[in-house]
């Protein structure tokens, strides 16, 4: 089996390399990443400057590559030039902080694994809900398991498994639940500062609003210390509002 | 009428100075849009640098603000920081280039409208299908009269109408249709390249799949000369594959 491993956090990251690690205990790993951090990156694609390729050996472990563009641009060239051909799985994490709720917009972990998805690739990302995780054995136990019934199973074309995996030890974790995404949103709010030179500038801060008690909820799940697996898909049409729009006179 | 114009093109773009003439015909415009060019830049938003604030008159004549940031940042900041409160409206473009089928996901211009769709507000994202389009004023009227409708009927909150303009003139037009998503993809490939001192680079290109002939697909609906108007929602959630792992053994 061949697994294909990105991430967002960068090639570098704790992360990737405990994902790697447990990952390589049911098939054979590529690891195709970023080669900085590159959080909060959304789905976007590198066009404006070339990518460069760089071999490299993870932690004198892993072969890999690093590349200097997005996550979906790592998966995008990992599969279409490097590998040449659709590995069995890609897996995309093990992110440092939760990807729940809207995050789910901005993350470049989930957009690796959705990339993987448009080309035709099961996936899964992951990510524990802190951001100075402790228990990455626990998330990356949990993907590995997760990855062979995602196998067996037969995930539909151009599904996501979107995992969080609570901060928590192994027995803390009250079980495995398939969940819908939550609508809590930031509550944005921007911090003003002056450099040096007397120019303003300003640092984006938020908080997540809470979520309703709905325990198939990503948000909530998490919170009462479940697994949440969420199935996300790239068709952004909103059927119900299509029809409604057929009444309108365009 | 507050309208809030913003884009991936950059503030400087021809687009986006076509749509704030069209839209200042029904209402008070403020521009908040990406310093530099930011296509594809997804919902990717800045963290790691700070954003910077410019107070812009474009083209002697329109009050605008150009940040440092991608068109998500800008909406983001340009509500939450610089208006203080919700806009009427956003509407994002005029984008050099359609955003169908899976470019809705890697577009600057669409993410721009969704992220004011999350905070609340009703949002229109407008293409014309040219990477050097000719017949801007067709699209500017279009979104114009579709503003109008959105404020009067109301579209739900969360919803961005994603609207794709043939670039051909208004007669040529055949008419506006309620669209989705097209399951067209791009068939990625990259270019290989050598730089001056030996090393290798790669340049992403790609054609998209041709899409089947349901005129309402947006991909069809722009190639038969039909406005395409889809409903994006950003609740990535699939319901269908949800009902499905309840039943695995997770």
């Amino acid at each position: 089996m061949k697994i294909l491993i990105s991430n967002d956090d960068g090639i570098d990251s704790e992360g990737i390399y405990r994902l790697a690690e447990a990952m390589s205990e049911i098939g054979e790993i590529i690891i195709i990443a970023p080669k900085t951090e590159q959080s909060a990156a959304g789905h976007s694609i590198t066009m404006k400057i070339p990518l460069r390729i760089q071999e490299v050996k993870v932690r004198n472990k892993f072969k890999g590559y690093a590349i200097n563009g997005t996550p979906a641009d790592c998966v995008k060239i990992g599969i279409t030039h490097i590998l040449k051909e659709l590995p069995d799985i890609v897996v995309s994490g093990i992110n440092h902080g939760s990807n729940t709720a809207i995050s789910i917009i901005y993350s470049g972990t989930v957009s690796a694994a959705r990339e993987a998805a448009i080309l035709g690739c099961p996936a899964i990302a992951v990510s524990v809900t802190d951001h100075n995780p402790k228990y990455f054995d626990v998330a990356a136990n949990v993907v590995k398991k997760l990855a062979l019934k995602v196998i067996k199973n037969k995930l539909p074309e151009g599904i996501v498994l979107n995992v969080n995996v609570p901060n928590v030890p192994a027995e803390k974790i009250k079980g495995i639940l398939p969940t819908f995404q939550s609508k809590s949103k930031w509550n944005d709010s921007y911090e003003e500062r002056t450099d040096p030179y007397g120019n303003k500038y300003y640092w984006l801060t938020g908080k997540m609003s809470d979520s309703d008690e709905e325990i198939h909820n990503d948000q909530t799940a998490i919170k009462n210390n479940f697994v949440s697996v969420t199935p996300i898909h790239f068709d952004l049409t909103d059927y119900k509002v299509y029809e409604e729009l057929k009444k309108w006179d365009l």
